[in-house]
């Protein structure tokens, strides 16, 4: 095993309780971190690129259960949680910061959060650049996502007319969820959904070289995201439900409220060649509705019969 | 009280709990926050600049204690322990995400929390952009700062003949901890240096202009500090603690050990005109010692005598 120390691009650091943690990590993150160790890291865009960057944290019993995962899935998850905001405007990942709160009985399982911050960093290609250790008394895994986009995606580009399109089939993450509560084994694929989440970082970049007018991802569930879209872009979305591609043993109100799917919500003037989507990222994507001048807010329909379209999952209530 | 919804920049937001709590914080930011909303913030630099970024979080009862400060302060100390990362590298600061775990005692402080951030964030010329709040049982703000420098100023740069210089007079943070925890009232300095440090951003900025080759931010102690630019740039530092301005009634034992100064240690080829600095700035700088080939490390003395350094303040300890 080679010095962490000595990896170029890192600079050696001190002594300390907190710095042989860092170390721990840096040995596990190996070549997925880089340029660790400075007051701040430092890196570069293209010139005619913006930079986009947001946050995003997991806390234990709020945003996750112990027993639920193993700490590398909690670990991904969190992480996949952050790059999946970068997706949403259709950046290219440049990095992640790791702001860790570890309790004193996660110490033992550092390694093996630090492999799932690891393996979801280098699904996304963004490198870890930095971070920070603290003790404390809950599990909290605050991820900073960089990234770079030419024409970033916002939510508030929808315009009357558009399309309303949607990646992948939703409900699995909901689904495992109230299997887990219920103290039943979920599904081995709503499993792996809840807890191995995919960001659709290249679908994202696809889908606005493709003409995407606006889009968000899906961590609230569809029905809240649909919502937030209409009140950003200031317009009505006509939505039918019984085009949403839902999970098989999913109801389709189940799945439009289920929570975490990092699937991508997208509007377009013109239309998408789905096939050709599918082809390049095996999964679907799917037509629900269209965009039209009225009140900001949604308007579904399932079966020609019109619906409330609830609100989403809520983190406090969980 | 203007809409904060409609104040130019931002998005709409949806319904929801958690909305509702940064729409507080929103409220209380105003003009201090800049397009907060979508999935992520869109930020730019110019051409020649490098993109500086880092995370920092404040942890209670192990970065603060409730009973010690204000909750301005707590979010002011907060913020402004991640803008010294910047200043540490010479950055100009270009944003703020505050990722905010609250738990329900913290609600009814949450306005007086985004007061801290807003006055820490509009000291260091640098919006809030963006952030998240959860719920959780331990009140924890993780700050990113993100900066942008021409070029920026690492711990690795130090080199043989090089000047050591620090900015301002240490000791005060470290005395009114003492103070504090022995019950006692700090001296008024002492605890203003404490509960409202000030990042030095400009300071870093004149500092690298004038050809700092190395900088490093004193939250760990002066005497930590030291040895991890000593490590990085493997020098020897010569270091006359004699020199170094230690605050009224403080022993400079205690001096270099205080953590949390957000002074700077500066390296540099040729002489600094400290008047100017001074005059510019208000602070001292002063030059306590050289660097040198050898050992990575520091060699102390004090009035000729040759001293251990200790090691810094460790938050683990606290």
């Amino acid at each position: 095993v080679p010095d962490e120390e000595s990896r170029p691009g890192h600079l050696p650091l001190g002594k300390g309780v907190e710095f042989d943690l860092v170390r721990r990590v840096l040995r596990v993150l190996g070549d997925d971190a880089r340029g660790v160790g400075d007051d701040a890291s430092v890196l570069d865009i293209v010139p005619d690129e913006h930079i986009v960057i947001s946050v995003d944290s997991s806390v234990e019993d709020v945003h996750f259960r112990e027993a639920w995962l193993t700490p590398e899935e909690i670990a991904w998850r969190a992480t996949t949680a952050a790059v999946s905001d970068l997706a949403a405007m259709a950046a290219r990942p440049l990095g992640l910061l790791l702001a860790l709160t570890l309790p004193e009985r996660w110490v033992g399982r550092l390694d093996a959060l630090a492999e799932g911050v690891r393996d979801a960093a280098r699904a996304a290609g963004a490198p870890v650049l930095g971070g920070d250790i603290a003790r404390g008394t809950e599990l909290t895994l605050s991820v900073t996502a960089i990234g770079a986009a030419t024409r970033p995606v916002s939510r508030r580009g929808a315009s009357d007319g558009d399309r309303v399109y949607v990646t992948g089939v939703l409900g699995g993450a909901g689904s495992a969820i109230r299997a887990l509560t219920a103290g039943e084994e979920p599904d081995a694929w709503a499993r792996a959904r809840f807890a191995r989440p995919v960001a659709r970082v290249r679908e994202s970049r696809w889908l606005a070289a493709q003409g995407a007018t606006a889009m968000i991802d899906i961590s609230d569930g569809l029905s809240s995201e649909l919502h937030h879209l209409a009140e950003a872009s200031a317009v009505e979305l006509h939505v039918n439900l019984d085009r949403v591609p839902v999970a098989s043993g999913v109801s389709p109100l189940d799945a439009v409220t289920s929570g975490e799917e990092y699937e991508l919500v997208v509007t377009a003037a013109t239309e998408f060649d789905r096939d050709e989507f599918s082809r390049t990222f095996g999964i679907v994507l799917t037509e629900i509705g269209i965009v039209a001048t009225g009140h900001a807010g949604v308007l579904a329909s399932n079966h020609g019969e019109r619906v409330d379209l609830p609100g989403g999952h809520d983190h406090y209530s969980s």
